[in-house]
């Protein structure tokens, strides 16, 4: 049953399955398919941390009554170009997804739409909801919060998730601009890699209790979940190469989500009740659509946009680098080799998939595990 | 004439003096006070690379025909939260001014309001902008594009400018909270800075056009000018420690000002022609207000703001630092401290006012030098 190595797995196959486990546990089968696209979508660009690697963690919160399988988008404000919604605990991905159609609808009929979230769960990779709004010719933000791992600048203890921020927009290209990031250096997820590589985790990325900082990447992965690690903003420890920037940023994208929903923020996020016990997390999203058609006519965005991005990947390279990419480039081509082989499936991750799969009684999708 | 020393000048006489030196070179009253605000506002947050420092650039720019004095202000395109404006290369700050004032306008009335500015110039510190917004209970973002001064991720030379993100909201304190941040790691200005303190530039801040990081400040300074250095995006070089994002993000803000406008990008914004002429930089600016009403009862986000600011505020702290600061609280502790002391003026800056105040023929403004 177990080849014991890496498999390539058809994307259509993959897709089929994670939507039969969503469904499998009670999801409706259009979220579950929402559910599905965005898991893959990650996998696709090559982003393995928050794709189907991720699909056990949302089945056992499910199992759990962490998060709520069955999906409840109640608006509690609106406006024209705004609005608030409570999303009960439910599944974030299908949340995000209607929150940010509602403010692509919005953004179409005054140019501009804006949605805040409160109580929801994890949504995966903010930029799939930045390029919803990118394919419907506006400029599309996704902003989270997440649970406490990264510390402030001065501190030493994780107060900040790793609150990413999204960008997308058309180009004059098949493919569009495409910024997702978080707003620290890293995220735990390439910490792991390097633990599955036995390398060390390299300087700056990480600071522990004492304000120092640390390379060891198994007792970093150890002491994560007892707080006694915290991930780095952007710019790193102090304030010399920017580190109060990244923070700033972290907090900006904590204000916009949990500000404009009143929702959750900081450790109320941790997931934990005081004595370890599981509970939602109830995350905060924002989402902002910008109708490029209100400023100018999308085909002359697009030009420009087109001589942006050409103009900087023209630019004199340091001496050894073949290319200059701009935000979305590395992630298209991955996409393009990824539909073609299939998606990479660890020897962890079939084991998780075999144990889901008989669990639920689920066959017939012709893994070759 | 000459003391020799920095003096600490009255605010409000420098206030007056600056704007009598913008309606000296043809400015209209009400727009000069404005410029004056700006400037001084950057020097009473301790920013002295935007503030007064700044006057003798904006009159030479001015006397040369680079920024017209007169300010032009057309919309091109009007939307109910939407607007375009040609700036016709007035001066930066009355321009930004009125942008932000349509899209707060706008935004008291539909929730949201964004303003794209082309054929702009400089115009001072973004934050000032994004922080009319929060005084009138709203989230403000301010963007601006910038002459070529920071590498890609990759490169070797100067293709994007500073292109700073400002942000402010209210909060339940007597201040906002206020981010602004340019997305390289550092300005010219704090280079400056070093050169006058006779400090090396630390390591990662600046590459040269073999793509080796420089840390010499005087070489660095002659050789800006000539394209021979470039900054570095937050994150620094490469993608390791994340300058992948900080390059992102000055692409992010490009693409908001230049795409959204039309405007001009990149090596456009030199400033120079091709034989060295001086010309019009013609930058873009891209301002959005969001009205905290149209989410949550304003008094409710206070205290959201208030609460997640000083959680932050009270996390355990690195051993050694005695506090962790939010964005905003360091310039508001110095705008109270410089509003009793005064505004202090170099030197080399007494030496500049004393020339423009004779030139202008202006007087009686009591200055000690």
């Amino acid at each position: 049953m177990n080849s014991g190595k890496t498999v390539l797995v058809p994307v259509e196959a993959l897709r089929t399955f994670v939507r039969e486990v969503f469904v499998g546990v009670g999801t409706e089968p259009k979220n579950a398919q929402i559910c599905a696209d965005v898991l893959i979508a990650s996998d696709l660009r090559g982003i393995e941390s928050h794709g189907v690697s991720r699909l056990k963690m949302y089945y056992d919160w499910i199992k759990k009554g962490i998060i709520s399988p069955a999906v409840r988008f109640e608006v509690v404000r609106d406006g024209p170009t705004t609005a608030v919604v409570d999303a009960h605990t439910s599944l974030g991905h299908p949340i995000a997804h209607r929150a940010m159609n509602l403010a692509i609808a919005k953004a179409r009929q005054y140019g501009l739409g804006a949605v805040a979230v409160r109580n929801s769960s994890h949504y995966g990779i903010a930029g799939y909801y930045a390029r919803m709004a990118a394919e419907e010719g506006m400029i599309g933000f996704s902003f989270t919060n997440a649970r406490p791992s990264v510390a402030p600048t001065f501190g030493a203890e994780p107060m900040l998730g790793t609150n990413p921020i999204a960008f997308a927009c058309p180009t004059d290209e098949d493919f569009p601009f495409l910024f997702d990031a978080a707003t620290s250096i890293t995220q735990r997820g390439k910490i792991e890699v390097l633990a599955r590589e036995k390398k060390p985790t390299p300087q700056g990325w990480v600071v522990d209790r004492n304000g120092q900082l640390s390379t060891d990447t198994q007792e970093i992965l150890r002491g994560i979940p007892k707080e006694l690690f915290a991930l780095l903003p952007i710019g790193g420890a102090g304030e010399e190469m920017g580190g109060h920037k990244g923070y700033g940023l972290a907090t900006m994208v904590e204000i916009l989500c949990a500000g404009l929903s009143s929702g959750a923020f900081l450790w109320a996020l941790s997931g934990m009740e005081k004595d370890g016990t599981p509970r939602p997390h109830r995350l905060a999203h924002f989402f902002l659509a910008l109708s490029v058609e209100h400023f100018v006519p999308l085909e002359e965005f697009r030009l420009t946009l087109g001589g942006l991005l050409r103009e900087l990947r023209n630019a004199a390279k340091s001496p050894g680098e073949e290319r200059i990419y701009t935000a979305g480039e590395k992630g298209h081509a991955r996409e393009q080799r990824i539909r073609g082989e299939g998606v990479p499936v660890s020897p962890s991750l079939q084991a998780e998939i075999r144990s889901i799969r008989a669990e639920l009684g689920l066959t017939g999708h012709g893994f070759p595990f």
